[in-house]
């Protein structure tokens, strides 16, 4: 942490900036120029509030000069972390792997028919929501542990993953035999009890970027679960809120490669929800391998016009298949594979 | 609903959409242009899911020219919903309110001082936190209920009602007998469980509006509540997120009168939250009360600079009491009282 | 500036950096703690590009501590600027002034209503558009210098100063007689060659803030025109573009206190274009005013709904009358006076 | 234009819009709902302030439902466009351009390595700023037409077409004769004098998105120049500002594929300015061809890290040069050529 006095601060103001650090248990080096002094804090400074010191009479700003996260850093595992799947499946190698599916699991029919033709394009896992608390109190709100069990089923039939949305710290223990990963959504980033529990798990956990969050912030919340003993996380951007509006949200492709240089974790890129648009999910899901991305994570619907939830970013089965077809030529051109 | 076509859109893609307006259950009224036809839904329009319409081929875009909630409207209740608290306080009315408290509840000492301050000041409520999960693991959680209950005994000491937060549905029971009002914090503003279960309750509910959230969406949420039979949802200001860092949120001013054309609720300002800074504290709670302000909630500290959390934006006991003294003033100008 | 190595730089790298700080001509400090190493430059660092050192290997963080501004900060002028009119009226002092008009001048008869319109509810200050770029080059673009003639004739008639918008170099020779004060529109507040040049003017300069800029980026373009010997400039808070649409901008209310705290120019309100909604033009004035605006600019009009523009946030004559009559009383409670 | 009136507007309220309807020209269709009416606008509805209807009394709202642009629409030339320029170059084809260069064109010996190795690596345009009004007066302001002249020279020399910024409209006729393409900045995409002016140039337009634009702001904006019979114009991705801070701007690779569905432009991106870092240069350039893009434009300087401007986003000539190598590969396996 670093203390810039304001030019006119006087020696007393310096001297209780001083005795603050002193007391918050850190080392203090004092650089005294020609119109500012500078006072460096040393040692222990991660867990420092910051804006404490800030409205100090006489400070001018105070900035953090070191990660705040350290299990999430790159600096951690240099050579970045693989997470490994028991249906052989791995994200974060060379391969580029493939989750899809629909958002909800609606019949065993439909969740059939996705397996299957994630299995014959070359994905790797099935995703499907069980919880869907909806908008309106009226609307479908998901099949539960009956709608995991005919996706775990579905999955083994074809040799998948499966990943699904835990929203509550309640539905841990029941998800548990039938998942292999939790994927924690937008709304949950910073739900810092469930990350918490989700330490204590030993199964990966997918964690997707709040819609206003700053890639920062999706790091120090993926350093709740690695501190809890937890160190397979996998980290999903998913579009942020901006003032654009031709798409559902913005989707921040830069925070794909800022992600892999700052983290050793893996990241997903999340195309349907990034847009909210079928008609553009091909182009980014192309654009967020281009630029680096470890997996993609696509929603998928045998009749997607029909879907009971996020029909308008949904993909067909056959335009789904097409774009894997794509996507493996392109992981080629960027030295990966699919 | 307002499905407008392309100009080219064919006759055969205009019966589809029509025979999809007819599927959901709506009338379908034509207009047929020189250069585009529009499609009128005439109905129960409320529930439909309008990205559905815009993928299909021919739809240039679809509008949506009913407002998506009801309850919230203020065409509800034109003369605007008052709620009485049984310390005789009142949300809503000609009267501005005055919530304030420390975010966390920390000692006896400290919530019984900042209850006396509260009653010498003239405010009505006193609100402090319990449960206080924080971005790191190491840092204080909240005292829980035997922290609501020092907060009780402080409260009805003073003659004040207690607000505090519920993070959890699993809360809501303990607090039930210690607080008068349960607030929803700006994470949680789309929890729609939570919210559910709140609808449920007898007891006043503060929804806090989200970091990226509309005015829309936040309507939109407490329209959950009210679904639910529980009327008395007072809606929070509280800053959001934008691109500009001199604060720590950008409060949204404009949300409060545009929240009393909207809707019949009361509307609270946050100008701790909204803006981060303990300096910019009294001149955004005044800004809020000219603005239309039916209260305010401000985080107050006998020693502020210590403060467990949200230390940077805690006025100290004085200043909250010059604050009011100045607010009543002001509140008297715009044809209020404190 | 401060710059922050990463924990595992070389030797060789922190030499590399403290040549390259050395080169740029400042004095450089050194700090090695146990994990860290932290230089501080001392000296002119106010030129210096900081991220020409973030792209050094092995550096962290590069923060700048000291102003970039310096002739706008409040340090250069404690007690404020206040600026002085010829027809007597000032801003920036105790009084609050008011700036009122149509968006561009249209006719005899409407500005000289407007004007004496102004006079009448005790404004100070006549404004108009005389140059209207518009959107569509089939609209309306103003009157040019006949306009400002015929303003320049109200405003005399009735005591009141001129406040108009130039849009490019060519146009402040012309414009010079006429007016007492030039107007820099949003999109121009970074044209720095225009900045440049009225900063050789002797008449002040009312600067609008940026729709994306924020406030650090506000103070430097006002920088622009005071290092060019013009030490009169305004500033003005007129809604920044987030992803709220209830209004046209998110006005920034909060950006008032806190330039007043950065910098002792004036700081003036503009509600018309902070929200595009005549409906909430009063309470966001309201709230500007409380918030310790020095002025306030409002868009009036005789017949406000055929106004040739933003007809939709213009004021009648009667409504801004009525408005003036309740800041007055506002004002007075805030300790000012109009 | 539909007009959504309220669900309790009276007959005479729903008169008054008629006639205001009436009065602007259009045609009025009547859709009278069990609990709202629908006024549907037929005919010439595109250069309707929208606004103005809805400030009516008794109107909810007002929605445009046709594009407020059309010459710049695909419908208007479905085929797409594409640009031809005299050394052979296109944009707008099957071909990915590249056009790369520095920030500023700095001197004879800079400007010739980098059309060397433009040429060398297989770009076809040389870009670079003569005229560079920066954010500090005493900054470097660029060489002017001499500097234009060394461009050309080097440019000729190696085959190469020249894109250069003009600000002002008196800049146009002296840079005629020097450059082959007119670059318009993010800061004047809305100056609307200078895009008119564009219009009677017979040189293609590259247009880049302002920082807080939307895409249909930039749409409109090409409006302006292909109104006045300039057709040659091509749209540029450079960034919008939001709230993240790890990228000095969020690069919106999205608009990419949403500007060519709505346009017939062809579109570049510009990951220089798009992340506003070196190191995310190559990643975003690659996503930007994989979304679509018809052209790259890239800063590179013979020595970075010493540019005038923008150094730190600005590549080295050996990273220019591995960069399109490995775009080369990438643009065949999204069907494209380099």
């Amino acid at each position: 942490m670093i203390v810039a006095m304001q030019e006119k601060a006087t020696e007393e103001q310096i001297d209780a900036v001083i005795s603050a650090m002193d007391e918050a248990g850190v080392d203090v080096h004092r650089t005294t120029g020609e119109f500012q002094t500078i006072l460096a804090a040393v040692g222990a400074t991660a867990s420092l509030d910051l804006a404490k010191f800030e409205m100090l009479p006489g400070v001018l700003h105070v900035h953090r000069i070191s990660s705040p996260y350290k299990l999430a850093g790159r600096a951690w595992r240099p050579e970045g972390t693989v997470i490994d799947f028991r249906n052989g499946a791995k994200i974060g190698g060379q391969k580029v792997a493939i989750i899809a599916g629909p958002c909800a699991i609606e019949t065993r029919e439909q969740i059939f028919a996705v397996a299957e033709c994630v299995k014959k394009a070359g994905g790797q896992f099935l995703r499907g929501g069980a919880y869907k608390p909806r908008s309106s109190p009226y609307s479908f709100q998901g099949l539960g542990i009956p709608g995991l069990e005919l996706m775990r089923e579905a999955a083994d039939a074809n040799g998948l993953a499966v990943v699904s949305e835990v929203m509550e710290i309640a539905q841990i223990e029941p998800m548990l035999p039938h998942v292999d990963c939790f994927q924690v959504g937008a709304r949950n980033m910073q739900n810092f009890n469930l990350l918490r529990e989700l330490g204590q798990v030993r199964k990966p956990i997918l964690l997707k970027r709040g819609i206003a969050a700053t890639v920062e912030e999706l790091l120090l919340s993926s350093e709740y679960i690695l501190s809890g003993g937890n160190y397979e996380v996998i980290l999903c951007e998913r579009g942020i809120r901006t003032y654009e509006t031709s798409t559902r949200n913005t989707m921040d492709i830069a925070a794909i490669p800022v992600i892999k240089k700052l983290s050793h974790l893996p990241v997903v890129g999340d195309p349907s929800h990034g847009t909210g648009r079928r008609d553009m999910v091909p182009a980014m899901a192309k654009a967020a391998v281009a630029a680096g991305a470890d997996a993609l994570i696509i929603e998928i619907h045998p009749n997607a016009d029909k879907a009971v939830s996020d029909a308008a970013q949904t993909l067909f089965l056959d335009q789904f298949e097409k774009l894997v077809g794509e996507l493996r030529v392109l992981a080629e051109a960027v030295g990966r594979s699919l």
